[in-house]
């Protein structure tokens, strides 16, 4: 399953070039994987019997990969970012997506997640539930183009 | 040769965690390629007898790659970014670099630049003067840890 | 006749005190401003059997007024911007602005804009149609608190 | 005395118009407050034999004003922010600030900012600390235009 989210641009997105800066593809990535990782795992967390997870208790970014397919223009209607993941280890997980509408794929990227600790300061394994969470959105098919 | 931008943060770089945000980690480059691309490749321009060796015409960035190592927060002094050029193509070119200071390396990338005709509205090959500034920062000593 | 307008908040826009930036509220103001003059005006314009109905052709803000009510933290659902016209003179325009939910007003504030000819970089007149499209977001009760 | 800060532009800060943002200028805002309110208090409230002086614990926008008189476009030099205090009561200050370089003023601008306990999440009384810091920076001239 792959986690559907609308991202609604804003006008301010777009660079002196005319174009949705390449800088705010990541802040699109950033509040389609906050929807996945702390709206919707604390959702599940909520409804399942044992707490732990939810990522809000910290998660920071290791590592970003993207790769950018056409210009972007703000407009009025929302773009669809797919987001669904590919690797889940002890201490880490492997996000891919795909910015998109109907049209077009604008850009492919990828995220590495560190769990963390934020009151100890330092990276933390991933609890059973949040693998569980996760991998209800594993799909083994890499974005095409990343490496 | 190495071009060294000092970068200013700025409060609002942080995010609710209290650390700057990953996704201002590349804006920050950009800052650093707007100098080196607009500011000194113009400079090398205004000085040659030949035009055609600035960026400002346009560029687009084609991908992205960034590795966080520590996290960073909001303080006076500025952070380091140290740019260089890893490969020129016909029509691109990539960079590499280090956000960093005396004590630590925060993080480290790699971008691939497209030089780009706004008025067409497509790619376009890079210019002789445009390969030959960017030589002036070749260096092949690759980002550690990017692939 | 008040325009409506739902602006979705993204995480990022907290600070590291957990709140919405204050600078934040003034990017949501611009947002519903550019839906009404850039969106809206068109749509009127287009349906019009005359020209000049649009702003995009270039307006700049003189001056903004905001008074804040109570913080705001992010969250899925969007918050609400009214926006409605309290002012039209020959060369500028003032907009009352309330940004709420169905449970608290966040923040009221106004702002004057004038319409710019980008071309040849200075302040221009109301055009009837563009005068006339803000005739009909006129409510002469000020946001209260303002001065 | 006024607070001066050099303010560093971002090639990011300007729109799809090609000039630094309206938006943007009450972001400058925030980073010269930042400086004098969290760096230069905390210096100040170190140097003091009792603690209390600074208001990184905590303080809140309450309203802005800004008056906008030329565009501002990125340019590699700083523009200048003067800021001075122009009130002090028992619960909040008001800073008057003009955004400038050696040849124009950009903006002037007013912030009514308000102690704040974060903890309590309510609004607090300026200590006695805080109140004399603030009076080095009075200076009673009200920056011309606003109300």
């Amino acid at each position: 399953m792959r986690h559907v989210f609308q991202c609604t641009l804003r006008w301010s997105d777009m660079d002196a070039f005319g174009h949705v800066n390449n800088v705010v593809f990541v802040r699109y990535l950033e509040e389609a994987r906050i929807d996945l990782m702390f709206r919707l795992a604390e959702e599940a967390a909520a409804g399942s019997s044992s707490p732990g997870g939810s990522f809000r208790g910290g998660s920071v970014v290791a590592r970003h990969e993207i790769d950018y397919r056409r210009p972007l223009v703000y407009r009025h209607t929302p773009v669809t970012i797919e987001t669904w993941v590919t690797k889940v280890n002890a201490a880490s997980a492997t996000l891919d997506y795909e910015i998109k509408d109907t049209e077009e794929v604008y850009a492919r990227a990828r995220t590495v997640i560190v769990p963390y600790d934020l009151e100890r300061a330092r990276p933390r394994r991933l609890t059973d539930e949040e693998k569980s969470f996760l991998e209800g959105y594993f799909d083994d098919s890499a974005a095409p183009g990343l490496r």
